[in-house]
């Protein structure tokens, strides 16, 4: 017999919805791990066990269930809550307290989810400061960033789902280091608002569960286009998955490489058509877009604290308001507009596939926590608003998972969520 | 001799960069005006004198200047102001105070101006209910909406310069109705952060002044692409300048047109080089696309209030969030693409023109409370990504101001400030 911490979200919510399990005994039971694991993990930037029940029996007594229905849900401490402190890991923002939710935040309130804690982030989720957090599955590792707390918090079965975001890799990079699963949505579906903003072209709200399904809840919550109509799964065989190197293959680790090989292998074995796809030549460069994008935007950013509380804020964060990239107007223009192209060739690829199947992550988490691991695998996708789901696959040579993710057109993320829900079975059996 | 409040903003930024006015006395001067005029035009939501000498106070104490030194400044009530509430004219919000201030408040602060009270919108700066503010110059009229507080504000001498946002025609059109300036920067290079999202791909915070060298002093707190190195002003002889009826002509009011044809005309005698500019024929779908991505982005935008508090939200957003325009995620796709190739188009007019000259409003300021005016004129602008300067013109046939906007090429936005400073006192010669 589990324990409700041990179910994944969308288990705990068939028996949430059924009666047979209320909000206050799943929070009860994942504020019973945090008490055995949170000293280690460190997950959370805050977490007052009374305020998770009164958040929990304010569900139990609601008139109507919601998708989300008493689940609790951890809180990237860049995204602000009405009752919880959001500090950004900056010692700017300390004792900062929100009058409101953020966008995200309110949704899930509002389809029922249980506001439980807030997760340790890189600060800002852009440079700066580290997370505490560490590696469920090797302490001396980092879960990666700059979703840290969320990644490793769902990973430890602290919390069933937690909001994580994306600039760059923070999403799914963690996802991969800390074996569990993660939906990065189409750019602008999810509003980002109350969520610290680096670079409104890129930032994205996303999230982690433990399932396909748990991912799917959420995308649920969040009324993405087609969700709906969409099939929650198809049959495996007669997929057609292209299966994409991207540009930076070379600086794969050998058990990223060998993840996205296995995932196509075992996908060819289970029935899919997988074939090899080249990207155009315009993807060189699409890297290097990102990067203008990032620091380009990410000197409007922090001109605020650059300006009101200088000496708390870190080095990085000056850097990018005095512009040390030297990052120019033209430059700027021109990363928006080859953006723009290469979001076109993307799409063009579909419906001839189903999904693009490529690296989630340099390789396993890195050791300590100031590496919190390379994003290159993700900023590109980041930058052509595509949505992208990891999946667990292998584990690597120091028995650390290395995952993959299956990526869709713009606005697919119905498509994809089925597409994830039919795959992960046969990816993620290692 | 002039009252303090009756100085623009940069008059009164030289005396108080060299002493001889302090923010406080500017503050009081304005507080006067206010107490004369506010039972009147209604221009703010919240208005604590007591507040205002204080944050007055404070900058009178600074260790050193900023560039809007000493300024007040009006901020729209659907941006966040950590000592002030924020209500987004919504019944919602009607108590909120945010813990923080956005983004824009914080590098105005940072810059030395003295917030001073929170102007009235249209709820959410969206739809839904209108503002209580009243035209200056006509007060059986819209001052337009959605910034219709700070526009008003700003042209009664109320405050000298005030934060707007827009996503359709929100900062512009309320400038020509009101007879004052106002810049719509690039989008993105001001962060929005802390401003009501309606739309991320529209969204933009604006300002306005009485005039050019007012929206400079602004544009250089946000150091925007370019400032440092572009002249402040240019000699009018030899501007080349693209007059643009643009695809909505037909549905500009007689006054509009007039506007127009004076301003290019007056440009013309003063040495100009003013040619008729005819937009590719994708534009005659531009204002479409901006309406599926404004409707499409609303659909996310209000689910949290929705789902939260329904019964306080305006049946506007209710039909946002249902999709009622029946949005796709194809039209969607569409409308972004549409777009991104509007945009390079548009920016290749350039460096064979100086700015594009185009109608700001299509008409004098209507009457009544509910009609703020269409935004036609301003919206594909705003989805183009473009920086956009209101600079009044003509008086109509009832006495009241229609202006005129100069467009520049994205990130253009220092050399736009240049034009908009040169021909200014010819097009604003009424």
């Amino acid at each position: 017999m589990k324990e409700p911490w041990q179910l994944t979200a969308a288990e705990a919510a068939a028996k949430l919805q059924d009666g047979a399990l209320t909000a206050e005994a799943l929070t009860r039971s994942c504020l019973e791990r945090c008490a055995e694991r949170e000293a280690v993990v460190k997950a959370f930037t805050f977490l007052d066990p009374g305020l998770a029940i009164r958040n929990a029996r304010r569900v139990d007594k609601a008139y109507a269930k919601g998708v989300l229905h008493g689940l609790p849900l951890g809180v990237k401490d860049m995204i602000d809550t009405a009752d919880m402190p959001t500090t950004h890991n900056s010692p700017l923002y300390e004792s900062l307290v929100q009058g409101r939710d953020a966008a995200c935040v309110g949704v899930a309130r509002g389809e029922g989810a249980v506001v439980f804690g807030k997760t340790d982030t890189v600060e800002f989720a852009a440079a700066g400061r580290r997370a505490l957090t560490r590696n469920p599955h090797d302490t001396t590792r980092t879960p990666g960033g700059s979703s840290s707390g969320s990644a490793a918090a769902v990973a430890d079965g602290m919390v069933p789902i937690a909001f994580g975001t994306q600039t760059g890799g923070s999403t799914i990079r963690p996802a991969s280091f800390c074996g569990v699963y993660a939906m990065k949505p189409t750019h602008g579906v999810v509003n980002s608002e109350g969520a610290k903003r680096y670079s409104h072209t890129l930032d994205t709200i996303g999230w982690y569960g433990r399932s396909p399904a748990d991912l799917h809840l959420v995308a649920r919550a969040f009324r993405l286009f087609g969700m709906e109509a969409a099939p929650a799964t198809k049959p495996v065989r007669g997929l057609r998955i292209a299966l994409c190197r991207g540009p930076h293959w070379d600086i794969a680790a050998p058990e990223s490489q060998e993840s996205l090989l296995t995932a196509g292998k075992r996908l060819e074995v289970a029935g899919a058509v997988v074939e090899d796809l080249t990207l155009p030549a315009s993807f060189d460069t699409i890297s290097r877009a990102h990067h203008i994008v990032l620091y380009g935007e990410g000197r409007g950013a922090f001109l605020q604290e650059y300006l009101t509380a200088p000496g708390l804020l870190h080095q990085d964060f000056h850097d990018r308001v005095l512009n040390k990239e030297g990052i120019t107007a033209q430059d700027m223009v021109w990363a928006y507009d080859h953006a723009a192209a290469c979001r076109r060739l993307f799409d063009a690829l579909f419906p001839g596939y189903d999904a693009v199947l490529a690296p989630a992550a340099p390789g396993e988490a890195p050791v300590g926590r100031q590496d919190t691991g390379n994003a290159i695998f993700n900023s590109m996708w980041t930058l052509l608003h595509v949505p992208c789901i990891g999946i667990p696959c292998i584990k690597g040579p120091n028995g650390l998972p290395v995952g993959v993710q299956v990526v869709g057109p713009r606005m697919g993320d119905a498509a994809l969520l089925g597409v994830a829900a039919a795959v992960s079975p046969v990816v993620d059996a290692g």
